[in-house]
């Protein structure tokens, strides 16, 4: 049994390097099943990626191999690098997309550099077909990065910095940020459920700020609110977020990536 | 040999939705085949994903699991439901989305309660993992509604006021509406051959009339008239549609979602 | 084990088209894998569709079944043809979206005639689903154009007049011209390494020209240029590409599919 590819691109759907991604995969590990996780990202957008697969992979098999192609550096001399976490994999340049995934301290990282398995001629513009799709496909099938002899383990991997939570024990205050614009307009933040728990009490009434808008009480589910009522609430990401109910918060009260969010103790 | 499962949402392909769907559902029903109806349908439009499903599902194997998720009231009270008619299963919250399978008087419906194959902690927000995707799963891997005591059998599903065909028969005039608008602009209504046919006989001449446009005569193919020419004809679906030869109707003409269609005897 | 199947359409993903062409393959070759090269083809752009497969096929294992349905014709008297090349099978309506695989001198060309598998009633305006998905299942199974008795062998295919290359050896210089823009803006030429290769020397200065723009050399890869620099390389499908990197040069220079590229000896 082969192991599950996962697949996030800033690609798109247009072009047929997805597919031609799959076809290599297919050549190689005939049964591994690979389920796109996106092609959507933003041109380049590293950060975004970086969230997206950070929110997916732990839903995904033990085992599963997460491989991440947003490459502005393909061709170049930058690494591509394994992470092996205890129960998933992640193949991916080292440009800072797996930077979400390096609070795992037992997490192992590998310079990728089994030229053998590579599509020939390489290119350098399409690493995702010569070198990606052929070394998951070669994970899938069980390749441990140890009998290679063509990984080499690495101390370090190219981190992102990524916007923090400020959390003020004294006045009682969190500050995070809108980090996610998802498809419904809904805003996600960096400000995840242990952080609020361990400041406030459940039963604690908070306030929400986020611009010239102010939230009070955090709401259980998005219908539980009016129709379109701006609301607050510990998505399934497990993070805060931002939503308004039947409606796109985003596009209606302008709110961008970046807007910064508080939670206070509302009086 | 798993059942086969199909998916349709309204998450669209940007955010990572869809893909950890799919590795819940991996994880659990590891061969089943998972097939993406579209993930297109509008925000919340739960009349437009009625019109897809029931328009799709008998193209695919008896006992395949078709899944909905387009529910705004995630999270709420609303029920979720199990849908079995003789040949498929239809799991979608209980919001009218299956509206046009209760034709089916041989259908059987259940609540589902199933709360020990759910991912756990259920979030308030995203069912499509924590609720539908194991309930797939489950199903997809030979679980009967029955045998589980834990779906109930309930006798009436909540129902969308869709529009109606209006046939007079005196007046020789069927009146209908247009309810879906494909990728191509092509105008679908809900009008159906069979009704057609038990007024109008298969040489008579026809005229249909959308708007302050004349079509004299049904079509046999799109390409069977000119290009650019305005055509009626039954579609696949097996029901009326109206397009533009190489073209695109909704956009040239300005033709909306609800637009009335008339077929009468053509003088 | 079923071959592979890929599918290219101008279906898009909104509507449940292509879920549909999937689950009649499913019915019928309940082991093929389902590989979407593309749902993005624009409307009818059977140009652009031929470009796509065959940039692609070549990296999908011997065997596999590439299935296309851009066709204008559907419903009309249009041939419906396989052509099989010594590793690959391509099934498609027979209005030119197979031209660049004509260049395969071993190919066999078989008019589709096996309506025993087709979908009944056979509706005028889906052959994806009623014809193509049907056959390409029975393929996939492993049937063979000579078995069946309803394939006939044709010696001619049309094909379409595609933009040429004009090389010009005295003058020492290569016209071409755009012929696909990919997603991220990149401009994809019909200039093709080997032409280029057979004309200027591996160390000799280039000059390539598009509208007002001259690049002077060729690149190495997008990243080995400043950001924002214009530059051309050829790509990984083997062709001449222009492209801005980190940007979009189809957008940011206005550049079009058709315009006119040059390549020169660099003074």
């Amino acid at each position: 049994m082969s192991r599950a590819i996962t697949l996030t691109t800033d690609f798109g759907l247009t072009d047929e390097y997805v597919g031609v991604m799959k076809g290599v995969i297919l050549g190689r590990a005939p049964r591994a099943m690979v389920v796109d996780l996106t092609h959507g990202i933003g041109h380049q957008n590293i950060r975004q990626a970086a969230y997206i697969v950070h929110a997916a992979y732990r839903h995904f098999p033990v085992g599963t191999v997460h491989v991440v192609v947003v490459d502005p550096g393909v061709g170049s001399t930058r690494r591509i690098v394994l992470l092996a976490t205890e129960k998933h994999l992640f193949l991916a340049p080292d440009n800072g997309v797996l930077t979400l995934l390096l609070e795992d301290k037992t997490a192992k990282a590998y310079e990728v550099g089994c030229a053998h398995l590579y599509k020939q001629p390489l290119s350098t513009t399409f690493h995702g077909r010569d070198i990606f799709a052929p070394v998951a496909a070669a994970l899938a099938n069980g390749m441990q990065p140890e009998e290679t002899g063509n990984m080499l383990p690495i101390s370090e991997l190219t981190a992102l910095r990524l916007p923090q939570v400020a959390i003020d024990s004294g006045r009682q205050t969190i500050q995070g940020s809108v980090v996610v614009i998802d498809h419904f307009g809904n805003l996600m933040t960096n400000i995840h459920r242990d952080a609020f728990t361990r400041l406030f009490a459940a039963t604690e009434t908070v306030r929400i700020s986020i611009k010239h808008q102010a939230i009070h009480g955090l709401a259980t589910s998005y219908s539980a609110t009016p129709a379109g009522a701006l609301l607050a609430l510990f998505g399934s990401r497990g993070y805060l977020e931002i939503a308004i109910n039947g409606g796109n918060a985003a596009e209606q009260l302008d709110f961008s990536m970046g807007d910064i969010v508080w939670i206070t103790h509302d009086i």
